[in-house]
Order: C-alpha cells, then structure tokens, then sequence
C-alpha cells in the first residue's frame, strides 16, 4: 500500500468541458428533474449567465426575468459573491456544524442585523424547505401544540411535512392527513373567497375567516401559523395593509406562535430587507433561503425569537444536519448581505417597484384585453392572464397550463425575456440589481408577445 | 433612481476577518446548534484545515479522525476539488433545476457510472436527509404502498419524515405516530437481539426476525425497506455476508422496493464505492451524501432504478427543490469523483481497514480491558468501550456520555487527535486519503489515551 499524502496527479483545469448538446444528451441520459414526467421533458441548456442576463444552449441571450427560480437577487456572476466563494474555498471549504468557523459567525450576524427586532439566533440549514421542517419542530416542541395552520396558495417546500404545509397543488398526491397541517384562506381580493370589494374589507374579513377557523380547530391544539409574508409562486398576493399584524395579534391572544416563510419574499425581493416590515410585524420565527445569498451556495435559515431559543436554552433542540451553516455557503452569504447593503440594493428595488413596475405593468393592462389583474411590490410582480374581463376566467387551469400561456411564453423568449410562468400567470422577478432600463424592455416584450400571442389565438 | 448595471464598489477581499475569539463570541451569540442545548455549549473555533488535519482557536493542529460528521473523504482543502469550485464559481455559480448544465449533467452521468447496475437515474437533493424523504416518496408512489420499515439503531437524517425513518433516540422528540414508518432489529452480533454466537448465526436469525416483522404488518402494506448499507452513527454494524442479498430477496418476494442509504457509508467509506458491493446488493433506489463532493459544497441525491423512474415517465414526480443539481455542488462532486478514481482511493482506503485498522485496533483490543468490540472495513471503524468484558456493560449509556467516555476524547484532544464520540463507542472515520503512518499515529494515540483514563478513572 501506497502511503499516500496528498494529490498525486498534476493540475489541470477542472472545469467540465461539455459542450450544449452534449449536457443536453447527458441531462436526459441520467438526470432526474423536480416536479416533472421525465419523458417528455427537454430542459433549456444554459451555458453562460451574466447579470440580469442568460445564454441558451444556441448562445441567444435572455433577459432573466425569473431570477432563476426567484434566487440571484443580485444577479447572475456578480463579482463579490464569486471572488468571497472563491476566498473561502481556498481558505476552509467546509467545517461540520459542531464547530464554530468565521464565516459562519459572520453570516449569522449580519442575518440578524438585518432580521426583525429581536429574531438575533440563526439556525442554519441547506433551503427554505427544511428551514420550514425545523421552524414547526421548534414552534410544536415550545408550546406544546400539535397543530400547523397555513393557507391555500402557499408553497412552503419539498420535503415532506413541508410539502404538506403547501397550499398548491403540489401537495395533493403527497397529502399525509396525520400531518397536523390545516388550511386556510388568505388575503387575494382578486379571488375572494369572502366577497370583498375592496382591499380593507378583503383584509379585514380574511382575518375574521382566520378567527373563526383558530376558534373551530381550538386555539390550544395550534403550535404555529405558518405564512409567506407575501405568497410567493401561489400568485404574489401583497397582502393588505393590516392584515399580517392582525395575524401577530390573533396569534399574540391564543398563544400560538407566527412563523414567516421569507424564502422568497425576503433578502430585498419585495423593497424591504424582509416582506414583513410592510405591515411592521415581528414573527416569533422567520424562514429564509434564496436570497441570503443569491443562491450561489445552498443555503437557508430560521431566525429565532429570544423566547423560542430560551426553550432550548437547557433542552437539546433536536434536530440539526450535516451541513448547518456551511462555510463556503456562508461566506457567500456575507457578501451578497455587505453588497447589498454598500450598493444600497434594496432601496433601487423599491424603487423598480414604485417607478417601473407598478406604472409600466398599469399601462399594459390598460392596452392587453387578457390582463386581468397586476400586483406587486419591489422586483416581485405578477401579471394575471384572464379569458374574460368580466368573468375572471383564467387563462389557464390552476393545474397545468394552456396554449395561450405557452404562446406567450414562447413569444417572449423569441425576443429575449425569460419569464416565470405560474398557472395563468407570468411572474416577473428579475435580479434586484436590474436597471429600470431593463425592467422596461423586459415590460415592452411582454407587451409584444401578449399582442402576438392574443392575434394568434 | 440610479439605472445601475452592476457594483458600484471596488474590490476587496471578502473573506471574512474574525480572529478565533470573536468568531467564538459571535457564534455563542448568533448561531443556533444542532442537537443541542444552546446554553452549555463551548464549540472548537476551527480555523485551518488541510489534507487529515484541523487547526483549533489556540493554534493546536489536531488528527482529523471524524472527518468532519464523516464527510471529508478527500481530506480537507483537496487542491482538486478547490480548484472546481474556484472555475465553476467563475463561469456559472448557479442555474436553477429546470434547465441543464454541464457541471450536473456530468456529475450525473459520474454517480450513475459507479452505482450499482441499473441506477442510471439521478435526483439530485441537498444532503442526505431530503434524499431519503424523496426515496421513500418515489418507493410509495411506485408501489401505491404506505408502509416504510427500517431498523433500530440507524440514522436517516433531520426532517420530519426522515427522522422517523432513523431508529435513534433523536427520533423520540420527533416522534409522530402516523409517519408510516415500522422499526425492526438489524444484525448486531455483539449486541445480538436474536441470541445469536456467530455472524452466520446473526445474519440468518435476523433475516428470520425481518420476514415475521413483513408477515405482521403485511407485505402488501409495504412500499420500502430502507437500510443503511452499513448503519453507520448507530456503530458501524458491517452486516454478516448474505445479510443484505437476503434482505434483497425478502423484498423481490413481496413486491417491496429496497432503499440503500449509502450516505455514510458510500463513495469509498467502507473501501468499496458503495458498501453494498461487499454482498453484491442492487437496490432498486440509493441515496448518498457527504462523500460525493467530500462536502465541500452541500449536495445529496437519489439514484433511482429504471423502473422506478418508469413510473414517472408520463406522470409528474411531485418533489423537487430550489437547488437540485447546485451547479457548484455538481462541479465539486465531478473533481472528487475523478480524483478518488485517478489516485485510486477507494483501493487505498480497502488497504487501510486490510492493512492497518484491523490489525491495529486488534492489537489495541488485546491491550485495553475496556475495549469490548473492534469492528469495521475501509476508513470505517468503531471501537466499543464497556466497563464489564463478561456482562457488555456499555461505559456510557444509549442516551447521553459518561465521564469515562469523556477523559478517553479529552485524552485524546491532548494528544492531537480528534475521534468521533458516539454513546459508548469511539469512531475513526478519517479522510480516505489518509496515511498509514497518520492511521498508526492515530491508533497510537487513542491507545494512550484509554491508558490515561482507565488509571484515572
């Protein structure tokens, strides 16, 4: 036997070297992808990304208006974010969760610098959806509660007590009914479910549908209320004013504890460091990934209230994973948060919101027949695509999509924007750090492709 | 508003500059562990790492004998695999799981390469826990079937489903009745559930004791029997020959799937690519972790037999997740796999457990009265401390340490090497790549260290 030290092969490049069609040959060889039948699928090769831009496997250049799957808040290949990934992987890759690192400590500080009064302890882990897992495992083990009360229209993650949070069709065939999750209706007054005309009456009967539902299924059995500050893939549905710390005081009388799920929503995407200081309310545990770090390393997190961390002062929390708070990940995370605070990210994307977005997208409904409804805040805006005006009937099925969808889609990508496509929706979630140049050319394809797609159908 | 294109600032280094006291003093006030209650702990600032080694806050370079929690196959800072991640983060830190790129279609086609025939399909996660929930997910679909057995004494990973799955008492926190899952005794000569005397004894009794646990519950109630290859936390238990081509046939007889997670014990741990080589097992699904990139960048995975991944040909797979083939993570998977098969590491690690652990710790047995059991193949070994020879005594109990087990570990620190602690048992998982010397040092050590406790204790 060799007694070896260390590598014994010289350097060479590591990158791998495929070239489209042969990634494309490979990915449907061995690949298994999320949420799909696998036969019929032909994923888009992309082999270059820069910005708020990237390149198919035929090198056409898109307008990435889906910040991937609504990650690179700061874009694509921004300089820091690479050189810090690249700083630590050369200084200390990896150290397991028992140990203490700096890159770790760091990023929990500045998480917490910028999370809600009070929430100062991080538990990291490797995504939004087992950020999910462990918040409910803390809110269950602190009061007590079995129960987990979540809404409709909501995603909340893959794994299997979050997928049963979920309220989206996704859910259904991995539907545990012993999972002690329950659900709701919340805020979208495009879609009452309580008939309201307006906003206030649609925020103010929501929490009263909630009230009744915490008095049916009894405020005592209930651990946690788990919401996405603002639904995020379910339909962006800003909630209205009031309504989210009318939530905070209907939990503050039974008890129970609020959970915000800032996986999407958090990390600037909504013109605030966190969704949730739209309505100036504080959750006992609030839920992050995807943008703490643009999604350049695995990475997601829960923020901890003082009393939530109290109650495993003495008692093991039990849980945890190999790769909590992951150096490399962690690091990324650091500069992505220092970046945004130095180029002042979060403000340019309230203000895409308010001077681009919200008079740009009014506009094209007031030109598009099919647009039925326009909602938003910072670089998080859905567009509603409706048959009729009047009636509100979606373009397309809440399951699947429609050749009227898919027309639009593939019209936009001909003339270069990548949009997020969500039932009858398109979502436009662009990087945050998107000028408002581009933030109008990606709102004039729209424009175009919904004119030719209508002419068509 | 500024119509920004990209930074504003100039570089600087972004590695983050803490000293090892205020890394300490951040952690303790920021980071939530896992496992553990917050008040108490005093976690090891690490602050270097390189090939088998760690350096603490005080400068102390120490035997890295736990390979993190198991996971640094490579060592640490493999100038390979840094190197991967280094190019990969400058040409495209991230794409999201719908399209293709050529780090993951490679990374694929490289797993699938050493799994066992016929998993040609992978799914990729984010670690080892997700990729046992979606395995059991696809076992359940599949068969249409709701039960999932696995045995006491494993260790599955953190969620909710998962940490039902594992048989430890992390699960009894968590427990939820309703999960699904059925536990039953695995082989465990030393500690024999069957009163079995020799390891054929042990394999045929605990085959018996698994088909009368099927005939209860009902073979037709059960999608999946899911078994670490080797149970690795829970004691390294190398199952006797024949154990797990008996499971196998246990499974083909009543149409149940068999789930392998190799997490731990796969790519070169137990001095095959995947332990279950050593009985000549196929799986119909194998999940792995930790050991596919070293855990430099976190990245788990299912790979899945042809006629699971038949089942959703036509119809949707209902999972996914946000980072499903991380480019980054798949570029780190790519360099470690090539390195592990250009410099022969799994044959070196096979060499290891043959040449040097075996009769090392042998050796050790012959010496220290409280060494109860030795066992172990590769990098992969456990040494089970008990007060009593006769009675088994264990020398810290299921739940919790001992003060003996704790001088052996201090000792041991003292000395500059690092074990893995677990109940009663010391484990030595160090990186593959380790030297004989390193392993004989370490074996050294641990000898003298057994000595400095037992005449203090």
């Amino acid at each position: 036997m060799s007694d070896r030290k260390g590598p014994t092969t010289t350097h060479r490049s590591e990158l791998v070297d495929l070239d489209a069609e042969q990634t494309f040959e490979l990915d449907r060889r061995h690949v298994f992808h999320s949420w799909s039948a696998q036969a019929a699928l032909a994923p888009m090769v992309i082999t270059k990304a820069q910005g708020s831009h990237v390149w198919d496997g035929e090198g056409h250049r898109l307008l990435d208006f889906t910040s991937q799957l609504v990650f690179t808040n700061l874009g694509h290949q921004h300089p820091r974010v690479v050189s810090a990934v690249q700083e630590q992987a050369a200084h200390l890759c990896t150290v397991a969760p028992q140990h203490a690192n700096a890159a770790r400590s760091e990023a929990a500080r500045l998480v917490a610098s910028h999370t809600p009064e009070g929430l100062d302890k991080v538990f990291f882990t490797n995504g939004g959806a087992d950020a999910n897992e462990h918040a409910v495992r803390m809110a269950r083990l602190h009061t007590g509660r079995p129960k987990v009360l979540s809404t409709y229209r909501s995603y909340h993650g893959g794994t299997q007590l979050a997928i049963n949070l979920t309220g989206d069709p996704r859910r259904w065939p991995n539907d545990q009914a012993a999972s002690g999750t329950v659900h709701f209706f919340g805020p979208y007054l495009y879609r009452s479910a309580f008939h309201a005309t307006t906003q206030e009456e649609e925020g103010e009967r929501a929490l009263e549908h909630l009230a009744q539902v915490i008095a049916l299924e009894g405020p005592g059995t209930i651990a946690a209320i788990v919401l996405e500050s603002i639904p995020g893939t379910a339909g962006i549905m800003v909630p209205p004013p009031g309504y989210l710390s009318g939530v905070r005081e209907l939990c503050d009388r039974h008890g129970i504890l609020l959970v915000l799920d800032e996986v999407m929503a958090g990390f600037g995407r909504a013109g605030r460091w966190f969704a949730c200081e739209h309505d100036a309310v504080v959750p006992d545990l609030l839920t992050f990934a995807k943008g703490v770090n643009s999604g350049y390393v695995p990475l997601g997190g829960v923020a901890i209230s003082a009393e939530v961390a109290a109650t495993f002062a003495e008692r093991p929390y039990p849980g945890g994973l190999t790769y909590s708070g992951h150096p490399l990940a962690c690091a990324a995370a650091v500069a992505t948060i220092r970046t945004m605070e130095d180029d002042r990210v979060v403000e340019h994307a309230a203000a895409l919101g308010e001077e681009v977005f919200a008079p740009g997208l009014e506009a094209l409904r007031a030109e598009h027949e099919w647009i039925g409804d326009v909602r938003g805040t910072g670089a998080f805006w859905a567009v509603e695509l409706v048959a009729d005006r009047a009636t509100r009937e979606p373009l397309a099925p809440y399951v699947g999509t429609s050749p009227q969808l898919g027309a639009v889609v593939a019209a936009c990508k001909r003339r270069g924007l990548l949009p997020l496509a969500a039932g009858n929706r398109i979502h436009l979630v662009p990087p945050l750090t998107t000028s408002a140049t581009e933030v109008q050319e990606a709102i004039g394809i729209l424009g175009e492709a919904l004119g030719e797609a209508a002419a068509t159908a």
